[in-house]
């Protein structure tokens, strides 16, 4: 097993098509949907991170900001951006091309965190991560921020050990 | 329309049963699915509260704690917990019923968050929530800081306005 | 295992939006569609009060009254009626609420059968039932009847010894 | 339009295999996902029949007897049995091919009634139909009963002025 | 095991209804269901010839011809038309009910070649086709040259070696 | 609309992993299957180029070479080889990582043809293709002597006059 990752080499895409059946009277894209698409692909990349059983540990905030339409192309793209002993924090970006107006844009981010397991469902330990490009450097630091809020919103962490994420509120 | 309801109002039960393609090969509930049904019965409480189309803004942090297995029973509960204007914070609560030991216990909580739109998918103003019972009534009172939090990580509220929020981290 | 149970103990919810491909070119609900839900809650109510595999065992008459349209809200709620031996009959009650107009009503009942089996697939005994309502009090009642209907249909019994059912038909 | 049919011009064939998502745990097709494809078969015969949209008006007593497993092949026929006026009566019969042993045994019938509506949904005639073989001259017969059953249940016929079902209850 | 068997005795039947979810933005059933849809049914009939598990080996040439739309009922029907020591070329003829006017046409022609195998996976012997009508007998023939076809574009035979179908292109 | 694209330009790319459902009694995964899926990313990769509706016109020779089991992640990637006029031919690579070795494996290539249409179902004009690699090039040179082919077995082209494909038959 190799002991460190780029997040390039974690990279799943995914790319669907609206049906009507994901779509609400409006006709666009259930939440619900998106974030099962989200989930799939996450999972992927996380597996090919770990070379492991990955189950969904926790979804981070998730926003839907513009309406995706019936027949709109989606495309998910999903990387690893920090592994901490056998858990991994992916990053997913949701593309969309209009069907009739064929402009792509960004349209959504999301962060899911999975554990790796062994066929006997115990944690497995899993490789670093090595970021590469500026973003990638991003992310990976905000990894730990958001690690620290979600222990603390789980009460395995008091507010004031959060080092990291305190600093955004309070400006000594 | 009412100006104000009760949390119970909007309650909406689903109960499912965890089919073979809702797994992984470790014959565990995928997150994915488990979001999936989230985002519908929280939808469809939102709705009965709004009864106009709802769509789903956001999902705050879910933690997926314990394996919920093959042929295993799981109730999802949902209820609005809080309104603001066009918007509503629906709580879900999911509880599982071990298919061989018939135990029930309440396996995770999520929190997604509804716009109500008309036709035209422009937001509509939602009824006020009069919470009742205790739970009820911390839910109403968490909703506050949480949205703060949302407004934060969206760029749309600076760290040092979130009042409530900021108390957790700084006790001054 | 109680001997004994009430039908609100085996009570079990279900809630769905009717999606286009639930419906006919009407925009109508399939009537299959709403036998499939309904076989699925029931079951569940079933094995609530067996607390063992249920399979079905027999359909009762269902008749599909009004026509449920796309985007509405369906609940099934269902509770065990009556308990024989292995066997159990279940009532499913079908509530609508209308897409546009919020309107919810009655729109559909119906009777399963159901018989629990354990692992090998042999049937297996389950608790009596202990009507408390009226009307739980009089489906309890016509439980019986109907079992003496299905028994003749079946070529079990012979219609004289029907003793419940043949009073229906004739008024000596 | 014929004003006349034979059920041979109303047969429809469906011709499935059970996958593992139509299983219960002892690996048997359940009864809900058999109630849809029934629905399925025998709407397409009653759409044969009438050139009409039908829809599923009522499912007569189903009784299912053997199970059916994981990898059996089923095949469904369906035929109108009987029309009156704008519903008619469909029997399905339901063969199962053992995946391993190829024996075919028919293991179930159901029956089912439509309804042939026009576009905006009012019931619309349909053609009478002309039994040939001895078994549909029975069927023929026997739906004449079934529907005295059926209105009586609906509570829109007398048990007393149903004349062909009374005298199975009462040899005078 | 029959050492040889009739193409009628190997049909098999499948009847659809194209629902929403499998058309695309004109209205029209997608390819790729219509594939789908085709591989089922003819792995049902080579089953039924070979009565082993049969797995697609291959899809000869299909053309979609003329749309096929919403709410149209689609009746395939597939035959093994020849048997090559393990291997079977399977036909499919489909046929068009259109919804409103309810002509039926034949729309479409598909080949698709499946290998019986045994529970470990290897190759098991099928018994051999003895054609009856006109139109089996032709199908029979052109067999051989589509396999002669398929074995030049997998690079296993010689097209000079290819005797039947060299003679389509070389008039000597 | 630009007058050329390379085939880079309309790469497509989806990642997939084997549910229960998508299997056959031995584990793996059914041919129509994946057939279905090779036919919504090569219709995304004919979308991308052609920026219209596209719809499936053939499926040209696919041979199924190694089975893909359960929880194997399968991987497509489409581009469009050539375009003639309104139509377009789509290669896709099927590559699949082993559940459990976590090696990656090329297990399959399909071509599908597909025709632009406007929103009234007419045929309409695509860009051209300009191959870049080697391989594309090849297949760029190999797409005219398949589209030889494919009017020859439809019956729109003689033999003789399929001067390429001809060549391969006929070592002059």
């Amino acid at each position: 097993m190799q002991s460190s990752k780029t997040p390039k080499e974690t990279l799943a895409v995914a790319t669907k098509v609206v049906l009507p059946n994901d779509t609400n009277p409006l006709g666009n894209l259930f939440g619900g949907k998106l974030l099962a698409w989200m989930d799939e692909i996450s999972s992927i990349s996380a597996h090919r991170h770990a070379q492991q059983i990955c189950v969904t540990a926790s979804v981070n905030h998730v926003a839907f900001k513009n309406p995706i339409r019936l027949a709109d192309i989606v495309t998910l793209e999903a990387k690893v951006t920090r592994a901490f002993s056998s858990s991994m924090e992916v990053f997913i970006d949701v593309y969309v091309e209009d069907f009739q107006t064929h402009t792509r844009t960004k349209c959504n981010e999301a962060i899911f965190t999975f554990v790796a397991v062994d066929m006997k469902g115990s944690p497995a330990q899993v490789p670093t991560i090595q970021p590469e490009t500026e973003e990638e450097m991003l992310r990976y630091n905000g990894a730990l921020r958001r690690r620290q809020l979600s222990l603390i919103l789980a009460g395995k962490m008091l507010a004031n050990e959060a080092t990291e994420l305190k600093a955004l509120f309070v400006q000594s």
